[in-house]
């Protein structure tokens, strides 16, 4: 087989592949709101069918959440044995009324930087997860075969914490065991560098209400005498961090690694475009710890930040409670061996001996994954990097990445499958905002790669190897 | 005629009296949200068919905002002019779930203090104010005759700041002008002292948005990187007091004066009951500044609250998001000659200085009124304690109330019309607050409380005066 031929048939077919990413983009299938459990269900069902089409053997399974889509294909002595992951739910799409479209009428747009598709989920993660799909279907289409033992793994629970993920894990080690698991939901470096990201950070995720008096007061009557949470509230968030921007939280820096010399070097080739990254939302000044360069602070620094916070009378005009309670969703980015449960009961106890008299605090608890770092030492890294830089024409490297993915994590720790992250997402992609983009760039030559891929780690020498 | 037999055409007629006072509550005029535009035009068209059927002459006048309703009765020369002072329109429901029934059907619900009226507006202020409509419908029909010469004045703007009252009373001087003007929207002391209330604290509400980032981010990319307004919102309102519970504006306490020597002594003697007055509430500590008495806190001190906040993502699980934007609603209540738009423009300064680099401010103003005294030197005053002690058989007082109704003041200001604050809600009346309610005995003592007072202020020599 020709890999020339493989390429020729993605492009041939581009069109194609593009309606069937804007079938599964219309596809409500938002992980964290129980409103939408049947559309979850139905992403996880367009999934099965479309790789049953191509003659993969496919079958959503159940959990106690959403479901699982598991697949297999290709030889079960082939080599080597590869896992392709990603998730089908999509985060919420609020503030509804900030978007330019339906986020889930999906549509391609020509904008100054090339076309664009835009909707929900674009480019996290269902954009990402077709280009692999597309891949294989031009393999098979033109080979009439599979390049190896494929196992496809997709989860509906990523946006939300992936609760079922590790039980299901375990209970099917054999089952999704791999030589690689391929996983794509990362970007590209400065939106142009394609590469390996090797580092992830880890993520907790705290939600707390603070309660005073029992119900809504009139501020006229109670003010300035009842204690007021969102004051309460506020003192907590203000003391999160110091002067110097570090976190506050005791232990927070425990088993937080200093850059080596190796990889500081690195990263200082990357030529990272500070200013063009801050000012592409906006922004001038870093606001994060003194004293770190932007990429570490991206990659390489844990961070605490305030994702949501509300409190009493927040419609039109103006209502003079005092409000009974207020809340907040805070997360942390752990990096190196920070242990997440650890800092999660110093958190709270902190918290807990800031509350003045009269108040309490109610926890919930989202999600807590220590950050993860790949050895790149098998030959399989550095055939990746040669397949994305003969497709970008742009030497790839491997990279941090500022978000988190714990199921990177749990691949090496569960199956012993070491974690391969590569994925071709922008920086202005607007993941996790209105009107997210996926530009058609990243699916068209996202897919091309992932071929590339293919050809160079399954040894067969007998194939006609094609490089540009 | 006889004041016996009005108090007691009262009592015959209190369940009519209930019924029209269900009816006005059934409307749902919520004067701070556009959606409810035309139910407070008819709850304007209800007072005026009301007070038009006991042959009174009544007008709706239309406002830039919502209208006023104006109506007059009695004779021209009668002695003394009386104006009436109510408003019609109420504080939003929500949060619409802690409420046990639709806050617009309202009901009579009999309680362990005995029965109540449960509605949104039932306390503040449309129970209040049919107090006196009742009490004059009652002595015409007795009579067949007004006491005096008597103006209505009912505004539909009051919990939205009054923007139209000021423009309105200016242009309206002379036929607004009276002898007293009696405002019907203040509570008892302690629940069961009844009272003329002279000291009001005025009150300055502050809207401020703030924006970091153009758009809302990813935290996982851009957290710690890129400022988060929810930090620096927070920030703010947590520096706004300091440790001894001080408000930290500069020049807030300018024009603050010390409490006298007197009214000290006269507060004492009422045996505020601190610890019911938070254990109703479920505290127990005093949240304000160190070293002053509760009542000090509430009626003389001024004070600085957060009557709301948002920011970010506040549904339902997680969501990583770093916003573009926080908001809070701040309120400042203010005594003695405290000048609220010199705070306003300190507190803006002080908020714009706190700011770090990559954060703007936007302000919406909502309301600035001074606090207003009463002077208690006319023996109209003395006749109204006496006529409220005869009917509630506890010794009435001289209060004070934490809440502001600048009304009171614009009414001695602009008109020259000393205003004369008696009502009857009580501390656990809810208003502002979900399950609001205005005791049945607080209505019905209302009204006949109005029926003594018009009693003992007509000088008719002729008039059989009843004391009990």
């Amino acid at each position: 087989m020709s890999l020339d031929a493989v390429l020729a048939r993605i492009d041939q077919t581009l069109p194609d592949a593009t309606d069937r990413l804007l079938e599964l983009l219309r596809i409500r299938s938002i992980s964290t709101d129980p409103a939408f459990r049947e559309d979850c269900q139905q992403a996880a069902d367009w999934l099965v069918a479309d790789l049953q089409s191509i003659g993969v053997e496919a079958e959503k399974r159940p959990t106690p959440g959403h479901p699982m889509v598991v697949a297999h294909a290709g030889p079960k002595d082939g080599t080597p044995h590869l896992l392709f992951y990603g998730h089908y739910d999509v985060q919420p799409v609020d503030p509804l009324h900030l978007w330019d479209r339906d986020p889930f009428d999906p549509a391609i747009e020509q904008t100054p930087a090339g076309p664009v598709i835009r909707g929900r989920g674009a480019a996290d993660d269902k954009g990402q997860l077709m280009t692999f799909v597309e891949a294989f279907r031009a393999w098979k289409d033109v080979t009439g075969d599979w390049p190896c033992r494929i196992t496809f793994f997709f989860e509906g629970e990523e946006e939300s914490g992936s609760p079922s993920l590790v039980p299901f894990m375990e209970a099917h080690k054999d089952e999704l065991r791999a030589d690689f698991a391929m996983i794509c939901d990362t970007g590209m470096f400065q939106s142009r560098t394609p590469g390996v990201t090797t580092m992830l950070r880890g993520m907790l995720g705290e939600e707390l209400t603070i309660t005073g008096p029992t119900k809504d007061l009139h501020s006229g009557m109670f003010g300035g005498i009842a204690m007021n949470p969102i004051r309460v509230l506020s003192r907590i968030i203000a003391e999160l961090h110091d002067d110097q921007g570090r976190v506050t939280v005791p232990g927070f820096y425990d088993g937080v690694p200093e850059l080596s010399d190796a990889l500081e070097a690195q990263w200082q080739g990357l030529a990272f475009d500070h200013a063009g990254f801050l000012s592409d939302v906006g922004l001038s000044h870093p606001a994060g710890e003194l004293n770190r360069t932007p990429l570490e602070m991206i990659w390489s620094r844990p961070t605490c930040e305030v994702n949501g916070i509300g409190g009493g009378y927040q419609g039109e005009g103006f209502k003079t409670v005092l409000p009974s309670q207020a809340h907040a969703k805070i997360s942390f980015r752990l990096v190196g061996d920070q242990d997440p449960l650890a800092i999660r009961e110093s958190f709270r106890t902190m918290v807990e001996g800031m509350l003045p008299p009269d108040c309490t605090v109610a926890w919930t608890g989202h999600g807590a994954s220590r950050a993860s770092g790949t050895a790149t030492d098998d030959p399989a890294f550095g055939k990746c990097l040669k397949a994305l830089t003969d497709e970008w024409q742009i030497p790839a490297a491997y990279i941090g990445c500022g978000g988190s993915i714990p199921i990177a994590g749990h691949f090496a720790t569960i199956l012993g499958t070491p974690p391969v992250l590569i994925g071709f997402g922008r920086d202005d992609d607007q993941i996790h905002s209105p009107n997210e983009k996926y530009d058609m760039e990243s699916f068209h030559k996202g897919i091309r790669s992932w071929a590339r891929i293919l050809d160079a780690l399954v040894t067969r020498p007998e194939s006609k190897r094609v490089d540009q």
